[in-house]
């Protein structure tokens, strides 16, 4: 998905005012480089504490960046100050009862007083990382969204939320697999290292080729697919805890933060 | 090969001491656990500034740990205050024009003012940290030398040191390898993280069954072999070289240190 070059020069402040001004609906990919990007889920307070402790548990395919200040309020000033989550995502998504019912340009008629809002890392944040390492990374090369899987692992559950993890997968040379492993170590708070990598069949994948989300990627006979924790596992846990109302963000429609993503390393 | 009690309370001066005394010319293996063991290589002085540069241009097959002060100079003082090369190591090899020639208890008639001593890391140091991660290292569940190959990767060569790498080889699932990354990384003094995994095809070996040095081990179904640089380099490096004399330590007889293995890690 191609993006205008006036977005790709806008910093993450004037792209979020793009969005919340209604001028810009489209991807974030590429955009705002060297800034983290985030996944948003928003969650009546009820179940808040519970979506908290599901990400505790699962850190790897849920890494918390920033919750809500309190219920209700939509800034999220750990993450930039001037943050607001119902209007500053080019696109979201509305679900209730578990069901997708619509892709909202704004949240603010929806939003309500006890709405909890969560940010979570991002793969773009370590695919720069891999990139600036001299990394090819496929999705990117071919230019498609990253290919997601529903694995047979079970997520830690936490009250209603519970599900099987989803990861992401890019094929690389085991060298470069290797390497990778290191970059993505030095970033835990953005899905870290690995889970697994090679025979797909056992986490419960039975066809590289279809992929449960995203594009299909080639994979050359000397490389093998690494998988990583994905953030669409708590949208997947979204989903079956069937609450009456939820929102999250747009696939690959993010969250765009003043926080860098060089800032996010370990060491 | 099993070794006696007295051998495994032993501190490293003690295990040196028993050496030099010739009442120990067992191997080292799970000896003065928690201490870094080396390989050792004695070479004259006229050939050590190469050897030192191959080191160099090779870290993670020849990590060079410590040489001797001067030429002539048997001690060790960084790796330990009472360091004699020429004695505290259980059981040597002697190298005439690049072929072992005999297997010495000692060098002291041997050593000549030219000789210059390096101690290389050796994995040993990063087989106490897996297991300490609760992670099993086949050769020594199975109570064997880990099995080592060559492969078809030069090495970068200085002066007359050259050859291909040799690697070390231990089977995992792919959970465990990306730990074993992890951890590896931590310890670039002792060969580092993994340099391969996967289809020994890649690198040169074409069949794991039939390791050049050490012993096989078993690979379940669900593992994958995971490859490390290995100290074995620097001696087939040796033997290319043929030189007219040269000493290393024997296979698994190492020179016990005073350093901790939990010194040598990165952060």
């Amino acid at each position: 998905m191609r993006v205008g070059s006036i977005e790709s020069a806008m910093s993450p402040a004037e792209l979020r005012n793009a969005a919340r001004k209604g001028e810009f609906s489209g991807m974030t990919s590429g955009l705002a480089a060297g800034y983290v990007q985030c996944n948003l889920v928003v969650l009546p307070q009820e179940h808040a504490a519970d979506f908290a402790a599901f990400c505790h548990r699962n850190p790897k395919p849920c890494p918390l960046l920033a919750t809500s200040p309190a219920p209700g309020d939509f800034t999220l000033p750990e993450l930039g100050s001037d943050i607001d989550v119902r209007r500053d995502i080019p696109l979201y998504r509305r679900w209730e009862a578990g069901t997708l019912v619509g892709e909202p340009l704004d949240l603010v008629d929806a939003w309500q007083d006890n709405h909890v809002a969560f940010a979570l890392g991002c793969s773009f944040s370590f695919e720069e990382a891999l990139i600036a390492d001299g990394l090819e990374v496929r999705n990117i090369s071919e230019g498609v969204n990253v290919p997601m899987y529903r694995t047979d692992q079970p997520c830690r559950p936490a009250g209603v939320f519970s599900g099987n993890l989803v990861v992401s997968m890019r094929p690389m040379k085991p060298r470069d697999a290797i390497r990778a492993i290191q970059i993505c170590t030095r970033f835990p708070s953005v899905h870290g290292a690995p889970v697994h990598f090679g025979d797909p069949a056992q986490i419960g994948i039975s066809n590289l080729s279809m992929p449960d989300y995203g594009d299909r990627v080639s994979i050359a006979d000397d490389e093998i697919p690494v998988f990583w924790a994905c953030g669409v596992t708590p949208q997947a846990a979204l989903e079956n805890a069937q609450l009456p109302l939820a929102f999250t963000h747009a696939p690959g429609h993010m969250l765009v933060t003043d926080q860098t993503n060089a800032g996010l390393a370990l060491l």
